[in-house]
């Protein structure tokens, strides 16, 4: 048994700083309750976070919901010390699940676990999720900052981040309604948003020895590797008030040729002419300098489109019409065509 | 420039195996699937959850939701090599809190990230999952499995869990009708739930240098670390549905030193006499292990308590004798009374 005359132990000696988790809460709980709106029901909530569905006119509404973190982008972001932009990535990857079902989204939480809590560093990564969630038109309605010694080294941390929408179950969008000859509208990614970075860190920091200020395509490693994945909230919601969208899909984990086939109904196939988009120079970059064959960078990245809307061929320039109101840069980069067998992607 | 001749570079080979992702999905879907009710609108949601709101028959209904993960509990379930019941505690640390405004939960996400995916591995975490979302009568409705090699070592992993229920917007739990001499009743834990374990560690495994197979208490190291939080979705829904409940408390971290303040009005203190209860004896083996004060056991753990109802002296006995017919061992643990000043806890 322990030695009586050595000194009580401690909560925060063993790793845990309840005052450190306490002064980040008071530094991002102002942050987090700039999102609210009247539908947040602040003061209330002393263990969750409450928001009232009232007034909401929807005749028969259904709730959507998505999970997910960032992946090894953020240790670019540690490698870079710069930690106000994962967040919006963070808010990204579920929001535009959500999107791609048709749902507006309601709120988002956040999870984060660090090595040790450095409420600064947990106010700028809080900074970001606020920001993605101002993009999202959402609250922050809570979060949780885990202090978990041993488990993530000093400068390290994870995030993860769940988002609530809603949607009136006739507007669901799930692709049962895309049809032969549809188009296949694409827009842009702002570059490699947050999917294959464990494929990107062994090409530039393994492979090429590049650290994060290294020069790359007329502008640094940490800038490229770190820009923001693209919020596609507040266009696409716009479109879909107006006109009928057969099929959304959000170019995620397994890329083009594994996140089409989700949405497509039996006997077709989308066909996608790449001569009619302009990928980030990134892509081929990384194409060249990792060797990668196409079917690994079609299976990895979202080579350039971050979302794909498929509409009936006679909505296809309005839809496009509205996108660009919103500053996007759509086109149309393929249709869809018949198929016998098992639905596929053919890219030409 | 990297030379041409060597072998191109696969996401595989950078440390992202998506079939055993794939195969992980293959695994669990099942598992989701058997938490599934009518309101899950399974099969046409690729990207995302979807919750039938239809029919839930509220005048002016709140979505109250949290997130938590189970924290360095974590690590012990990893040097034991059984994962199967940490799932149960990261469902009740999110729904234990959705609980505590009065909400009955509806949907449940979890957010795995570990160095390597083992599909097998997940399988068995999951089913702890399901296993805690089946205690708390909710639907497993998405979930995320990230492969992060670089940032978990091949072993380890985290967890995070996020919960959304609803309640009636006059029926929240907020505290505010806290008033003296209103009773507590404390209902007890399994043990150390899932909070202060980095301290736990700390004492059990640093200083006294046992491993999760020595025995302790009548039993072992790793099955009292690893008895499950418990989940009180079942008998505190049966009695907010008949008694007026006054204040509900999940004792989490912070311990009943932190956490009861937060739900006290202004003018009130919380009481409890020590004697009322029987705290699991690994309180007190910590204690005289880490020669750890009151104020920390109190500030650390739930010592004995997993949550607390504060009710009218009127239905006392009525919530008691709801919550015994749900297997609970109730006892009155204490009492409001007046306070000048600053809302507090005063354990005797």
């Amino acid at each position: 048994m322990a030695d009586s005359e050595k000194d009580p132990l401690t909560y925060k000696e063993a790793g845990v700083d309840i005052d450190a988790g306490n002064k980040a809460v008071r530094l991002i709980a102002p942050l987090a309750q700039s999102t609210f709106d009247s539908k947040v029901l602040s003061d209330i909530g002393a263990f969750s976070g409450l928001y009232s569905l009232t007034s909401l006119d929807y005749k028969d509404p259904v709730l959507v919901s998505s999970t997910d973190g960032v992946g090894t982008k953020l240790r670019v972001a540690i490698l870079a010390d710069r930690h106000n932009t994962v967040g919006i990535d963070l808010v990204a990857m579920s929001v535009n699940d959500i999107l791609a079902q048709g749902a507006r989204p309601l709120f988002f939480l956040d999870y984060l676990a660090m090595g040790v809590v450095v409420p600064e560093k947990v106010a700028s990564l809080v900074s970001g999720v606020v920001n993605g969630c101002r993009q999202a038109g959402c609250a922050l309605l809570g979060g949780e900052t885990a202090e978990m010694p041993g488990f993530y080294p000093k400068e390290d941390y994870d995030l993860a981040g769940f988002a609530v929408g809603i949607v009136e179950r006739e507007s669901i969008i799930d692709g049962s309604n895309i049809a032969l000859g549809h188009e296949i509208i694409g827009i842009p990614s702002s570059g490699l948003h947050s999917n294959g970075y464990s494929l990107v860190r062994r090409i530039i920091f393994d492979e090429l020895g590049l650290s994060v200020d290294s020069p790359l395509l007329d502008s640094t490693v940490g800038e490229i590797l770190l820009t923001p994945t693209r919020i596609y909230a507040a266009p696409v919601l716009a479109a879909l008030k107006r006109y009928p969208i057969s099929g959304i899909v959000h170019v995620t984990g397994g890329g083009l040729l594994e996140n089409i086939p989700r949405v497509l109904p039996v006997g077709c196939r989308a066909t996608l002419r790449s001569d009619r988009w302009q990928p980030h120079p990134i892509f081929e970059f990384l194409a060249k300098a990792g060797r990668l064959g196409p079917e690994e960078l079609y299976r990895t990245f979202n080579m350039g489109l971050g979302l794909l809307l498929m509409v009936p061929p006679n909505v296809t320039d309005l839809v496009i019409g509205i996108l660009e109101d919103f500053g996007e840069e759509p086109t149309v980069v393929g249709r869809i065509e018949q198929q016998v067998g098992k639905q596929k992607v053919v890219i030409t």
